[in-house]
């Protein structure tokens, strides 16, 4: 007999199809990797191609001009980018469809000069500046008013979309907050209106007393897997104390978060052998950050299944695993 | 400069990446597909295999006893269900935590009792037999009162999600409305309220008018790609005549859905090279049948690209094609 557990943050079903359901061990990827070179000439991400890419918005380097090489850490527009910044807030009705221009900021963080660097197993250290890099960027894309959402995303692998195998994530900042943001924030206060206190703070409680779930459990943060999971291992890092936007996040903070997320990223790379992966930071609307029903955290969704009909018709997930069981396998 | 449209159906917005944007020819898949034998010992579907399967639903067959070959089309329940009957309807409060049994039913449609045949290349006689299984079958679960949705499935190809590779589609009957479904509903009869028209009529009247999405016109169907396409080649195909409830289809349009159904598939799957691909029954939920507002469809979504984290984080799709030009390249 399944289960259909219910995620306390967005009131969604999930099904856990016992019948269907496989150990963690068996989602542990076939050993396909191909090695990569630490340099390749076609690559706009690696050190010394510094021309492939648009201007840069942001870069770490000990000194010497913009685009030149000797950084760390490069943020650039995306070359390709889904929203740009020019063009009109306007909707225009084209008599029965309703369209407007793309608006909005698409970046890439390239998180190492070198072409062969995976971000589970790099430097505790440059895992950090890989933070602050997100957390400026941030900061910067929140200060053009129109900004409405700063989404910072990962794309790790085939599986995960990513077109470009050179270590990156992404900032979209969108000029309208996605019906889905608003439908998680929708939730969350309407349980902080009821029980008069932070959903994700409530959880953290609930899941430290349990530790059924949990993962890892730090200083600041706390990793688990959520009750209701959507798919295998589906990870989240959520920091003890409650804060709105990621973008608040202190300098301090921020190195404990790289601990953290470093730390996590290298248990699913060396126990599923380096799966492909989502991560997004899923924080508060800019005008929301102070808020106290909402709590930033950090979702990471490695890609070892796949979503079908049935996910596609109903918008309800059917896992084939226990996050109870996958915590455990991570804990080991 | 990319370009955001909204679907008048859901509301929900599309980036349509303009800078991305790819010819309809590149989504033609590699020649990769391995040929299949007519029959495999292993295989539940293949005929001959009857008792490899839980006992049948329904089978069309000229004589002979049940779950004994000679069949056409035959429907099993799932050896591995989601869902299944048995368990209890009540919500479980397990602290702070909700859970529930997994009730509902589970079946698969086996849809030719060979191994190698696929469902765009059959015989229309062999697609209409299809289709009136998906009716009897809805009506029988729809019998059944804890049942609130009868979802019907289909999964090609690993790309989609299928785990068996004979030919067959799932039908999926649930005791809950999914959020999902209630909020097309909702939108939809927003509309109705709005405008005192069911919008996907007007959706029709609108896109037949202007032509560029069509892809197929027919008696009693319209195959077009909608305004707002959440990936390349994303198909509806809807009936002209408002029907809340794909179960309440009369057997003469039963028909006429599977000539379409076949042909707009075998449009696909020629152009294309065999996608892999979902499509599901958007229909109504057994206590709407009746309404004026919703108006069932198909959706066919090949699976030519893949989801990321920017859709994982903001619910919203980036769509690298134009649906003006993927309907062009299956109408030409």
């Amino acid at each position: 007999m399944s289960e259909l557990r219910q995620d306390p943050t967005t009131q969604e079903w999930v099904i856990i199809a016992a019948e269907r359901s496989k150990r963690p061990q068996d989602f542990v990827r076939p050993a396909d990797r191909i090695e990569k070179p630490p340099y390749k000439e076609s690559c706009p991400f690696c050190r010394g191609n510094e021309h492939l890419t648009p201007h840069e918005s942001l870069a770490y380097r000990s000194g010497g001009p913009a685009d030149s090489s000797g950084w760390w850490v490069r943020v650039v527009p995306n070359r390709f980018p889904a929203l740009s910044s020019g063009g009109s807030l306007q909707r225009q009705e084209l008599g029965f469809f309703r369209r407007m221009d793309g608006v909005g900021v698409h970046e890439v963080v390239v998180e190492s000069p070198l072409h062969n660097e995976l971000l589970p197993l790099m430097d505790e250290r440059q895992v950090e500046e890989i933070l602050l890099a997100y957390r400026e960027r941030y900061l910067a894309l929140r200060d053009d008013r129109r900004i409405k959402l700063v989404m910072i995303f990962k794309n790790h692998g085939q599986a995960a979309g990513t077109s470009l195998e050179h270590t990156h994530s992404q900032i979209v900042g969108t000029v309208v907050v996605p019906s889905d943001v608003r439908r998680r924030l929708d939730e969350a206060a309407r349980h902080y209106d009821d029980h008069g206190s932070c959903v994700y703070c409530d959880l953290i409680q609930e899941e430290l007393s349990s530790g059924k779930r949990i993962v890892m459990d730090t200083e600041c943060f706390v990793v688990l897997h959520p009750f209701a999971s959507r798919s295998p291992f589906e990870t989240w890092i959520i920091p003890k104390d409650h804060q709105a936007s990621f973008g608040l996040i202190s300098m301090e903070d921020s190195k404990r978060f790289a601990k953290t997320l470093r730390a996590t990223l290298a248990k699913l790379h060396t126990k599923l052998a380096d799966p492909d992966f989502n991560y997004v930071i899923r924080t508060a609307p800019t005008r929301d950050e102070e808020e106290d029903y909402y709590h930033w955290h950090l979702q990471i969704v490695p890609r070892l299944t796949t979503v079908a009909g049935f996910e596609m018709g109903s918008g309800m997930y059917i896992n084939v695993s226990f996050p109870e069981e996958t915590a455990q396998f991570l804990r080991e």
